[in-house]
């Protein structure tokens, strides 16, 4: 795991820094410069759209501003929340006077830290409402979703709400979109490499040689099960039966995302890909769209993930609206 | 490096089947379906252009066939050249009755069966024409740099050379600008870990813990010297210069590519870049177009290349001008 890093310490800032000099429509903002937003004047009348959490995830979160995507994002040291500050400094961004929605994953201290920066903003006659992405089946049980993480398929929430803010729709009509897009999108890991936060000693978990783990979180939460290897088909084949046992009634059309969560290169995620959609064929699921890359990392962590968006015709509308961020591009 | 994969003997074809599944529009044509089409009719009147190599790069080869870029590309197994009968049913699925231009890395068992393939094409009417990339720097001598092996810097010439079959040039226009491109565009990489071809016991070479080989070819071929881990504004420096050292007379502005050779994250790419945009500036180079990300890969091999495009304004204009395919999308 020899990375291609300077100081540790500087690890967060040159990132941002090098991203935005990529991306020429992203911009550093805030005090301690730790929200991303489009380099442009929030659209006065839109309803804002923003996300954040830890650094490591790219190209979440800061890789999803953009037009039609998000308006702004507040950044954290690796694997750990933004501040409040940056927080505060995401919605500021993105307030164009209608409204602003917090969306992002279901972590603790990120809630925390969104939680009072909605109190604050609320302060200076910002209105905000708050959705969080909880798609990871394996971190608790359906009647306890509420209690799930937010991995991969939270991408699927920021398409959708932020096409329906580009619509018009008012705050409320935004935050129901993202809400039931979260309520209809599950996703599934599996890791078999883990990652090194930059300056750390070792890796925050390890995994034997041709050992890997069913369910695990991008930070290395606990999954279901670490067993040896098996074939990619067999493991698709599980990771499918558990996605489909929660299939919401009448949904028959879905949004797939085959995810690499580092190091797995596309040639794998192809392979899976390609089992999934026999599986999701046989089942009378027709994938209407689909995105196989990295879209959700933790840095060099080997592995996938894969996330199924169950649409309806309104859902599948917004995610096929124009958006033109750093990472995904429709036209 | 635990794979997710089926039996190693059907990773190509299964990876192929899943690329094609995923992006409905290519399509696997030939015999023995070793060739990436457009899922379209070759266009009438339009050189085609083609390309090819081993599997096991994702995005390129066959990540690059679609609107505005390659017509069609032959694939061969993980980092082996391309079957004879591959590169003619690649050669075939471009033909539009206007030449074919073949395009690709400087590689002599590619070059072999790319020059039998264009011989029986011309026993079928069909022109050719073929361009070698060549633009790393690392694996010769300026003087005798025909010898040298092509790298990440080939999709440069992919864009300029597909553009201005798009407009409408003949066989020698196309393979002009191609050859021009290549001869403008230098990369050099540096390989931190190794990657596995499926099946083997063994990768191909090893690096120590922290151990790290400037330029490095993509197969692991040997580069220049072999050293302790060193910062990452060092490392682009080094290669800066490197680059700058062939920087052709008159250049003032360059297309850039960071390119993670697979599992080197998007952060530290970000970080590489970051350094690199400073010491282009002082050199009085103009970023016009860059491209960060994982373009070129030698599956879950650690590094990074830095490609440089010193642009003319043909080029510049071409390689502005709009494209769409799985990997590389501009608008």
């Amino acid at each position: 795991m020899t990375k291609l890093i300077n100081d540790p310490r500087n690890y967060v800032d040159e990132m941002l820094d090098g991203l935005c000099l990529a991306h020429p429509g992203l911009v550093r903002v805030g005090d301690d410069r730790r929200a991303i937003a489009r380099n442009a004047p929030a659209k006065a009348g839109k309803v804002g759209v923003v996300s954040g959490g830890g650094s490591g995830h790219l190209p979440l979160f800061t890789g999803y501003v953009g037009e039609g995507l998000l308006d702004a994002c507040a950044i954290g040291n690796v694997f750990e929340g933004p501040t409040i500050n940056a927080c505060q400094d995401a919605i500021a961004a993105a307030n164009g006077g209608a409204g602003v929605l917090c969306l992002f994953g279901n972590y603790g201290g990120d809630r925390m830290n969104f939680e009072m920066a909605c109190e604050f903003a609320d302060l200076e006659g910002i209105e905000t409402r708050t959705v969080l992405g909880n798609d990871d089946i394996a971190s608790a049980s359906y009647e306890e979703r509420a209690k799930r993480r937010g991995v991969a398929g939270l991408i699927f929430a920021y398409k959708a709400a932020c096409a329906m803010a580009a619509r018009g729709a008012d705050l409320a009509g935004v935050a129901d979109i993202a809400q039931r897009t979260v309520d209809r999108t599950r996703t599934v890991g599996v890791a078999v490499s883990p990652c090194l936060i930059p300056g750390a000693a070792a890796p925050s978990f390890t995994l034997g040689e041709n050992e890997i783990e069913m369910g695990m979180g991008i930070h290395g939460e606990p999954g279901i099960w670490r067993k040896q290897m098996q074939p990619a088909d067999a493991l698709v084949d599980e990771m499918t039966d558990m996605l489909l046992k929660e299939r919401p009634q009448g949904a028959t059309r879905v949004a797939v995302l085959v995810n690499s969560l580092g190091s797995t290169p596309f040639e794998e995620l192809f392979i899976l890909y390609r089992r999934l959609a026999t599986r999701l064929g046989e089942a009378g699921l027709e994938i209407a769209q689909r995105l196989v890359g990295p879209y959700v990392t933790s840095m060099e962590m080997g592995g996938a993930s894969i996330s199924l968006c169950f649409l309806d015709d309104e859902i599948e509308g917004l995610l096929s609206a124009p958006a033109d961020c750093p990472f995904w591009k429709v036209n």
